[in-house]
């Protein structure tokens, strides 16, 4: 049971408006939750954006329910799902592998739920915006106590498809998963990935990092556990907040700086001995 | 009477940071209140685009208060008003036609008063920032019970000029309201428009779309429910989810392939038979 | 000490979902805060900007704890501080100028405090994000009452630096603060700094305004107490809802109608008499 000022986060790729529709009608069915729009500005269509989102994001806000859109697929036969999870959250959302990231480092996931039945729903859905007719409802009534049995038949939630890190002896070729508002780049490998290419890696370590497309480019950063480690305009190799690894120009935009526009892969080499 | 949680909502084309300030002046007035920005980032000046927002978002958002800010005229003598509906809301902005499509759609306007009391502005009103200064307050005093009436005298609210979609035997002449941020066109027309121009029309049905301004083009669409009725990256007319016509592109941006930037007008024509 | 719903206010340059985080901290340690992000768009890295920011919008909020971060020197040894107003607010941040001119403004700086306990961080502290780890915890728990003093010992905040206009006869050179989201230039001067150069300036007075970086660039504007002093289209200078000075082009963008991007500094004068 929860209590009468429960906690509700959205995050969507719908802007400003249609996001706040949506914090308007859990207003409407649950006057009491406090309601916090985590993004509306997730890249439109982005599922691996929004994943890596919420995972980040998450274990930051209180338990309570969290529903999270990005749905290239609304209007088709995909389900639209709640997952509860070990810490006691609920997220909601369609099942196309946006939420399980998150779930997973909220406890795991306990159960899984499809959101199909119409009483936790608006009175008429329209094809195309069920983030206000089927998902915010049903965060709502969720809010105000609902079980998640309540919704609809149990279901396993589809698995979200990120390509994983590749460590060879000396060579590490890493996903990039996205890039932030200030032009670093989230990189889909961790502190352990590093240690399994590079063994040991001191701070001040220089790295190379190379990528082939959309054009080959290459750069010499440094590995650094702090922006302030290099000087403004130099670019570092660094863990960020949330335990990825990250590469960013100090008081400035690495994408911009290194040419990295619409690169999705990049290789981290140390510097040959010549 | 309303009670001590009451809701407003606020909707501008100021940016985060002015309408956080209108945010802040009503929880300073009206601490109990739980405010909500709808938008801050409708196109400055666009007062079409905020009053397709208003009537679209307001029937989900609870009776409330609901803030309402294009202003094209500030520090002109423009009225500023303050209108009650028949759901029991009450809208506050400029008298510029903004509010009144809202309006109609919250069961119509019972009586709207200009806010002259200046025992509901703050104490220095500007000549720019009336948002902060005289509809922010007004919003506040509302929502802490004060009746509409001691705002300042009655007044009839302008209407907001819109053009109305043509249909002619086998042609639907309508405006382009406003583009969503997705690159989506919302048509300032209604399946009514649509059946007055074609008859019935299955989906699945081709339909030619052609427009003169900035430039001639022409573009092959499909009627359709959903967006999932085409592939992704192929056009379609359908309805969305306030019962508007749209033009989009299924996980694309119609505008940008298209071509139809600066397009106002869009001509629909049954492809001949040829 | 403070009500059990005590008002928090967020200013970042994080962008929405960094921003939110920060939220969700402040909920999670604070249920019953009232929070509100103030702008989370601030330009990466321009602590004058957001210096301007606060200082213009705390006025307005109620009383409460106000975080601010703009930290380009987040990872170096720069402190952590929290300063207590004349008005009873507490204000959040880095100690790099960014919140002492708001702090002027609500009374001025009764006492501030580094952000040194880590009983008031959260359990790990990063060193690219004290957003999360360090500003927000310490925010939430003065919402709760905790004593500014408790958090580390008593520092002297360091102040901003911003140009002075200089106002010689006839002459008034000021700086550009920043650009606004309508494209209008927040200028560093007072209606005082315009009287100490040109006497008493009535509404409707030409000016002629100049400058040389990045490209040289003049320009005739009027100054009017109100945008709609002029045509839609042309410009002026007026004095903002803050007490600035403003240059600004009715319904219009002055940094795109006169090309003023990147210009830093610009010069007022009486225009000649030939």
């Amino acid at each position: 049971m929860r209590d009468s000022r429960s906690f509700v986060s959205l995050a969507t790729d719908f802007g400003a408006a249609y996001t706040a529709i949506c914090a308007g009608v859990v207003s409407t069915i649950a006057p009491a939750a406090n309601v916090l729009v985590l993004s509306d500005e997730i890249t439109p269509f982005a599922v691996r954006e929004g994943a890596m989102l919420l995972r980040q994001a998450l274990p930051y806000m209180p338990a309570g329910v969290h529903v999270g859109i990005v749905d290239p697929g609304v209007g088709t036969p995909r389900l639209p799902v709640a997952i509860e999870t070990g810490r006691g959250d609920v997220l909601v959302g369609p099942d196309n592998g946006l939420l399980v990231p998150a779930a997973a480092g909220l406890g795991g996931v306990v159960r899984a739920h499809a959101l199909e039945n119409p009483a936790y729903r608006l009175p008429a859905v329209s094809t195309s915006f069920h983030g206000r007719d089927i998902f915010s409802p049903a965060a709502a009534h969720l809010a105000t106590g609902l079980d998640v049995a309540d919704l609809g038949p149990a279901v396993e939630p589809l698995p979200l498809d990120v390509p994983s890190a590749v460590a060879r002896d000396g060579e590490l070729t890493v996903p990039v998963l996205y890039t932030d508002r200030f032009g670093s780049l989230v990189l889909g490998g961790e502190p352990a990935d590093l240690a399994a290419a590079f063994g040991p890696l001191p701070y001040g370590t220089p790295l190379d990092v190379a990528w082939t497309d959309p054009a080959p480019g290459s750069a010499r950063v440094t590995f650094e556990e702090t922006f302030g480690g290099v000087s403004p305009g130099a670019p570092l190799v660094w863990v960020d907040s949330s335990g990825w690894l990250g590469l960013a120009v100090n008081q400035g935009s690495a994408a911009e700086v290194l040419g990295l526009a619409g690169v999705e892969t990049v290789v981290l080499r140390r510097p040959s001995a010549r």
